[in-house]
């Protein structure tokens, strides 16, 4: 019995299973809820409440700027926080592969202690399952979250407005090239890294300042492109975008070129579309200028009533072209 | 392009990951919070809540008496009941091996519509992600359950006290004996059927005749053996066992010696332990077998103070033995 690596019987629900939860899980996650080991976790909860889920089954599991624990806690967080919901409790359900060494794990873990950590999140419950070598791919996570949201707010893909103003928060498709680029063994000038980031802190800023703000989004997969899209057809309205203003850094645009993608439809992970009314989005610009998270932030295109549904954008040349919903397959495994 | 199969391009985020999302998920489980398709879903809450999460990887992934997709309703609404939560709002993740079906996709869809109908809980939010062929297999599935827990109850394996009686509501070992004979082939005299059911309904009825249960759980992987030492471990009490009360169905019992199995070790997947003052038990056992997810329910033995954290069992012959918790990885893969 090879003592560093993960066993079929890890998954068994047996005496191995039992010592991998307390020893590993529990004593690196700690908190009341999750240490009781309960079929569920119990907490009292009030009011309008968020929940949402999220696999992840990036490839490679570690790359620049993060690993899948990493990935998981955060995807979860974000999912929660731009519907503005305060995120509270996730569950953490593993499915490992045999032979996982459980060194990787470890670090795996406690990426997932840190990220929640830094996002006031606990992990309160989940599961341990392990599969045969060659069916699954090393580990995949899923996390459920939820969250609770504060009495004023009302934030839904199906809330753009004509005139609303639309920004990012940041650059675009930082996560997707960081994966390929190390999944691939590129090598460019300037290294990549992962945006991946738990954005709640940025989340409560901006809607400090602006609590009317109509929709929020992160935009991982399918990029920046598919997401306006998805929002454009919620709301029944069109988008209408300022290449220039859109924030890309050179190293991603170059690693974009040379890959022959576009960073538009290149996943994030640690960035969100904001769209609120016109006259809000200075203050709101400026909030997010001021996190760490948001320094990049621009406001990148405006809603408009014409072409419900369509995402348009305008070129540097001043030309108009029609930015559709990714089609193909692009970047399986990204997140 | 293949339009029978499931392709990496249905979890890149893009228009086939759409078209997958609102042709076959929202339509088949349809409900107002899922159908906003928005990055979580918002409900009303109050109170005590529970949350859990289950990923399923059984193989093969239909099996007599269900598939995976019931089993994945099922399961998490059972952890959520053994807590006394009446389950309401679910969340489902896919991770699809590249090629699966479509035709199979829709059966295990149409089987969650089903089970979570009969639960009386919603699919409210979701994930779907795709990887290469051969880094999975077929499907995995997610469930994450939320339920409300009403007042009065505090039901949890930490709660069993000396005196306490120990029933469980049905058949030991069914649904692991029907998963094994099913992957290797077997063929036994009288078929064996997975006992997967969503038990809330039951529990409902045994929590109406008595809200002082203390310890409810559902013997899953590791069985009834397992999951007692894991509550006699919570409770710090020892559990002795009457073997000629405990049922199991004669083509179990004959399948696990032809298999060389225990059945107090064998998973269930619509069974439940409940452990009660014992002046209580003969109420909440007549409401057990007048139901059908519980008519060969049986007391099958009692909490005591002597050696806690051990189980023993009294053989038919009078002989008590130790009953611990399973070691060695015995069956993967069953759930
Ligand atoms: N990866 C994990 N992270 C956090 N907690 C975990 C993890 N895996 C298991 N747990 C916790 O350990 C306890 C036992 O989990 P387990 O999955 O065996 O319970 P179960 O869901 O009732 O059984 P089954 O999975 O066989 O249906 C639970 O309290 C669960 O929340
Ligand atoms: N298997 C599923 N069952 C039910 N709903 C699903 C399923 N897969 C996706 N959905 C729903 O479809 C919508 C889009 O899902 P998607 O996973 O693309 O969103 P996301 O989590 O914000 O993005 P990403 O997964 O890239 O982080 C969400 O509302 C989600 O709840
Ligand atoms: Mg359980
Ligand atoms: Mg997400
Ligand atoms: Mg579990
Ligand atoms: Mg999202
Ligand atoms: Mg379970
Ligand atoms: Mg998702």
């Amino acid at each position: 019995m090879d003592k560093t690596k993960i066993l079929l019987a890890h998954g068994s629900g047996g005496r191995l299973t039992h010592d991998l939860i307390t020893k590993h899980l529990v004593q690196s996650l700690s908190n009341p809820l999750l240490n009781k080991l309960d079929d569920a976790a119990v907490f009292e909860s009030k009011g309008k409440t968020a929940f949402t889920t999220d696999s992840y089954v990036v490839n490679p599991i570690f790359f620049p700027g993060g690993n899948i624990g990493k990935l998981a806690v955060c995807g979860t967080v974000n999912d929660l926080s731009v519907m503005g919901a305060i995120p509270k409790y996730l569950s953490l359900a593993f499915i490992i592969e045999e032979g996982l060494d459980i060194s990787a794990l470890e670090e795996i873990i406690k990426s997932i202690a840190a990220a929640a950590k830094e996002a006031g999140v606990e992990i309160v419950t989940g599961d341990t399952k392990v599969v045969n070598t060659g069916k699954a791919d090393k580990i995949f996570i899923n996390t459920a979250g939820v969250g609770f949201i504060p009495e004023g707010l009302d934030i839904s893909g199906a809330n753009a407005r004509p005139d609303d103003a639309v920004i990012v928060s940041g650059t675009m498709g930082d996560h997707g090239i960081a994966i390929m680029a190390q999944r691939e063994g590129l090598n460019f000038k300037t290294a990549v890294e992962s945006d991946c980031a738990p954005l709640n802190g940025l989340i409560t800023d901006m809607l400090k300042v602006c609590p009317r703000i109509h929709v929020m989004r992160d935009p991982t997969r399918g990029g920046l492109a598919t997401t306006l899209n998805e929002i454009a057809g919620q709301s029944q309205v069109g988008i209408e975008l300022n290449e220039e203003s859109i924030p890309v850094k050179p190293a991603v645009g170059g690693a974009c070129e040379a890959l022959g993608l576009d960073p538009l439809y290149v996943a994030n992970e640690g960035k969100i579309i904001a769209i609120m009314p016109e006259k809000d989005a200075p203050a709101v610009l400026s909030a997010m200028k001021a996190h760490p998270y948001g320094k990049d932030s621009a406001i990148i295109g405006r809603v408009i009533s014409p072409n419900p549904g369509r995402v348009s954008i305008r070129t540097p040349l001043g030309a108009l072209r029609i930015l559709d919903m990714q089609s193909g397959e692009l970047l399986p495994r990204i997140c």
